[in-house]
């Protein structure tokens, strides 16, 4: 088993276990609490609800089953939640588990992290994006018709337990999403996964059943490095950020029926590298690598694009810094910086030219 | 000027500031944030709403003016803000002050610690009970139908500035409800500080004007070092709850316009100390030295209790792990510890003997 450890500055931590079947056998690595809640949505419950519940089933826990996708990270859902918990007499020594995706992981934690100010939660998370990156550094967040993760907090789960066998049942486009954030990791801090990625992507991505579990344990050690040198993200943490400024603007505008997270911060990471070649940093042949492996995804269409739509929301996000924008560029791939120097004009520009995907 | 210090563990600092008529140049310690939220209720904004803007005057500041009272402690009201603060286009860069009591300071600090996943903010307790406990500990919290501050955070201000002169407009009722709480640091903490109000609360309480800056800065003081030793609130933390699982139970069942905060807390203080005779370990003599000095307070009667409804808010209070009654007891004057060992049954004979006020 690769147990990794996420040790952050103010001595909270977060042990992460990684074993395939890992599943079958997790409750001997769960501590006892008084009640475990644990929180699930309908698609992982049909396929593996009865193995959790396996592993539950001499303890005193209870199951909410949320409907899947992004509709459950909203305060009315939370309030449904809360008082769940209430009704479950839920009290300060129970455990909420979450077992699911991103949507699941964010919701859950924010619930955990508010709920009698906070009680303890461990993570399971279920797709290959929440594996690698939703599921690492104790963001949680629910949305506001503003904008994606407006409300949230900085709170982490006491242990994260990873099964990548879960992915066999990971639906296709799904994997391509999670791929993505895999993409991402290479392009802003190791060009060796970049290179990688380039060798074995399209055999990876024509045989979802190969193994990429030195590929999760990779992502997952460089996201630790970030999030421990910079937990509140007020500094270098920004640069995950890479690729999601226009992506949650496209997550928000098309909805995530037709686009998935991992989706738009495809196409966040085409822009912004087409961006960082405009300003001067990434060299016409990084573009066109970064083009080439991102064009191995299938990634929905992007139609009829409002620009300006794209453009407001992005001045909504939460990252920028009153009127400036702060934008996460590329300098070379597995290097990337934050520029406070980007106009709104430069994006529009990039926007309107928006065919970089060739495969 | 006192200063104290609340260096937490986990390296968080919040500088706390003390002086008469601070209010009048508080700017001078605050520090620049790209834009200031400063959220008060009506009655405050009357008094001193025109002082503080006073300070802000040359910042981007904007203004959200609550009703009084415990109403604001809500999700849905908290919602609102939430769209305020988004309208006022606020980014991580902003900074909520919160002016006002304690409604005012949890509900600010829990919006802060979730908006954006937590920006600044700054508490000016304007009150004598949240100048000496709400203000000080990092505790924010809203209410759910079932219970008082079942959701909330421990997220600490960056300052908290006290200017006693505030005091001068308190309403009388406000003033004893204060000093039901600094009679409770007493009983917990420091027999001196019970020895002080012994002498000291007849003639302070018939003269408001009488400056108690010693007494406020001594609670703050031995509330902070209680915090440093657990601020998470598992452990020796527990024992500021002296007087409140009884005294939630009575704000529940009458409501905060029949009963003040402070009030409820006085009659819990009184019942636990009842009962901390009862179970032998405060002597008949310290008992009636409580019974004595709370007695000097105004309380509005109990009258229509309905015990059964106040022992069944009990069982929902977030403090009591399963189905074990954690109860605070006294030891003596000064030192309080925590019983797992207190039965309903117990609480319910206290509640029926309520004549404890003897003037």
């Amino acid at each position: 088993m690769n147990k990794l450890n996420l040790r952050l500055v103010n001595n909270v931590e977060t042990n992460i276990h990684i074993l395939d079947g890992l599943i079958n056998d997790c409750k001997s690595i769960i501590p006892d609490y008084s009640q475990f809640i644990i929180i699930t949505d309908e698609n992982i419950y049909n396929h593996y609800g009865q193995l959790l519940i396996n592993q539950f089933y001499n303890t005193n826990y209870k199951i909410i089953t949320c409907p899947p996708g992004e509709q459950i990270k909203s305060l009315n859902y939370v309030e449904n939640i809360y008082s769940d918990l209430i009704n479950f007499k839920c009290d300060r020594q129970s455990c909420i588990v979450a077992f699911g995706g991103g949507a699941i992981g964010d919701m859950s934690g924010f619930v955990a992290s508010t709920f009698m100010r906070g009680i303890d939660y461990i993570n399971i998370p279920t797709t290959l994006l929440s594996m690698i990156d939703s599921s690492i550094g104790g963001k949680s967040g629910v949305n506001l018709t503003a904008g994606k993760n407006l409300i949230g907090s900085i709170y982490h789960p006491k242990q994260i337990i990873i099964d990548p066998k879960l992915l066999e049942t990971l639906p296709s486009r799904e994997y391509h999403s999670g791929m993505a954030e895999m993409i991402k990791y290479g392009l802003i801090l190791s060009k060796e996964l970049f290179d990688t990625l380039e060798k074995h992507l399209e055999s990876i991505l024509s045989d979802l059943s190969i193994p990429i579990n030195d590929l999760i344990v990779n992502c997952i050690d460089l996201k630790i490095n970030i999030v421990n040198q910079d937990v509140r993200d007020y500094g270098i943490r920004n640069i995950l950020n890479f690729g999601h400024t226009i992506g949650h603007a496209l997550e928000a505008c098309l909805g995530n029926e037709y686009i998935r997270h991992g989706e738009a911060v495809a196409y966040g990471m085409l822009y912004a590298a087409k961006l960082s070649n405009v300003k001067g940093s990434l060299s016409d042949s990084d573009l066109k690598r970064v083009i080439k492996l991102i064009g191995k995804l299938e990634l929905p269409k992007l139609k009829n694009m409002d620009i300006d739509k794209i453009l407001s929301f992005i001045k909504n996000d939460k990252k920028n810094v009153s009127q400036d924008i702060k934008f996460i560029l590329l300098d070379s791939i597995g290097k990337a910086y934050v520029s406070q120097q980007i106009k709104y004009d430069d994006i529009k520009m990039v926007l309107e030219e928006n065919e970089y995907i060739s495969n």
